[in-house]
């Protein structure tokens, strides 16, 4: 009964999953600035509360919990956006902690949904073409969280540390179960035992689950045998067993990666997009204040060459 | 992909469409109250605004315009409630003219949506099991405009009769055009050439197109033939043609109806209403403060039974 949008094409669905100040908008807005935001929309999941902050006080739970979540109405408009349908998406405004005037949604040809909880239902995860989960080590999201928080947010270190400990069991309960369900695991960090000079970009460790095809990058960057020592060079592909014992890929790019190394594997993925001409490179690998990252690059280059993938099968 | 309700049922849908001060809210109400809240939710879409109060004021067209309005979105939310699902719908206060914090709103059994546009469009027109269009005199209804403008909405009359002027344009566009679509239309007036005693309630003139299965009256209150007089009876039904020539029944329940003929109309809907323990009588008929109206109860009446019915049908 619903209609199709007037092309009869499906708009591909990315979802971004994570934590809090995992970094999910950084990862987000490379890809809406390299795509366009003609051809590319973000929504954040996190909007879908159930209650607003003075209510939230008197329950026994956190906003990451899915009962303190309108999870249902979630499902349904993640189901909307995937059959090309406008949303109108509810609104909760993060400085005041109140529900404000929901706003329209138009999905484009691409649309990208992050948030606290995407892939918490399977009826969620059902909507998406590709799913990532955010996965940083704790103690660098705890620092991000504080730092945000403090900056844009106007609490005290005190008051994020103390709503950190509060919401530890329901990230442990609902936010990290979801990791198990992403195509690709994220995670940026230092590498362990280097003292890299100031301003060195962190690491990315990307696990490659075989739930979707990746591109092949094996033989642009070589691959290095399970077992075989890692950090020998800046960039490889090893295959491994995830913390669960599935096989996956994994890739990572250290931060200390040389431009000429990692500009060898951007090229790689960048010319198996196919016909790029709209694209803005320049848009990748930025965060902070102006500050670049090849890690944070190629991860994006990833995603896009998923995205570009999805939406060549869909057109096929 | 969208699931249905637990039961498998689908709420029954009635729409009561009709001009600003129309009388829905009465007629809703009434309704709601006789067959109870649990069993059946009453939803305005009036509140689909586009824009608020503020950004109106700008704008080439009135609250009633359909581009002021989110048609679309009013679409989706009627297909969804009539498939049992909720819906987070938007709320406009009146008081403030602000686009607020949106509302869950769960379809029970019986789902009444009334409003300015409810029939505007075919998607729209195809959620409902019955449709209602609300028709009094425009003199009678811009009397009932200005009295609930100031007294509920702060206005000055002369600030509610210049809105009515610029507001008929769009009235006659896209208002009541949708009284082509009704399968009732209810015109409460009083009759013309009579001078009853002050407080004699309103009369109703209840058009029955043959779009729906009405309840047989006549063997209780008589046909009148085509083209004997009216007016000669507090009640009767009679076959004529409608303004665009098409044949419908028209049943005319009079202000000045005795109270015993009223009570053998009711009681014939009544006894055709099967089952209706659960049902609460005493709320038919009320409006303003607290008086009644037995030609406003007989026209709730008939809508129980066409509730009623669509109800008994779906689960057949």
């Amino acid at each position: 009964m619903l209609r199709a949008r007037g092309s009869g094409r499906r708009p591909v669905m990315l979802a971004i999953a994570g934590d809090s100040a995992a970094g999910k908008t950084t990862l987000t807005r490379g890809l809406v600035q390299c795509l366009g935001a003609d051809r590319m929309t973000a929504v954040c999941v996190d909007d879908y509360h159930r209650y607003d902050r003075r209510e939230r006080a008197g329950k026994p739970f956190t906003a990451l919990h899915p009962d303190c979540n309108h999870i249902d109405i979630m499902e349904q408009h993640l189901q909307l956006l995937s059959m090309g349908e406008p949303i109108l998406k509810p609104v909760y405004d993060h400085a005041t902690g109140e529900l404000v005037r929901p706003e329209l949604v138009q999905p484009r040809d691409f649309v990208i949904v992050e948030g606290l909880l995407p892939l918490h239902t399977r009826l969620a995860r059902a909507c998406f073409d590709i799913t990532v989960y955010l996965d940083p080590p704790e103690r660098l999201r705890h620092a991000w969280k504080v730092r945000r928080d403090c900056d844009k947010r106007g609490y005290t270190p005190e008051q994020v540390r103390a709503e950190l400990e509060r919401r530890e069991p329901e990230s442990a309960a609902y936010i990290r179960p979801q990791r198990r369900w992403a195509d690709i695991v994220v995670r940026f960090a230092p590498v362990a035992g280097r003292s890299d000079p100031p301003g060195t970009p962190l690491s990315a460790e990307l696990l490659l689950r075989p739930t979707i095809d990746h591109p092949e990058l094996g033989t642009v960057i070589g691959d290095a045998e399970p077992g075989a020592g890692s950090g020998e060079t800046a960039m490889h592909l090893r295959l491994h067993r995830d913390t669960d014992g599935r096989p996956v890929d994994a890739l990572h790019v250290h931060g200390y990666v040389s431009p000429e190394e990692s500009q060898v594997v951007k090229k790689a993925i960048w010319e198996r997009l196919g016909a790029p001409t709209a694209l803005a490179p320049d848009a990748l690998g930025l965060y902070g204040d102006g500050e670049t990252s090849d890690p944070l690059a190629i991860t994006q280059l990833l995603l896009l060459y998923h995205l570009l993938d999805a939406d060549r099968r869909q057109a096929a």
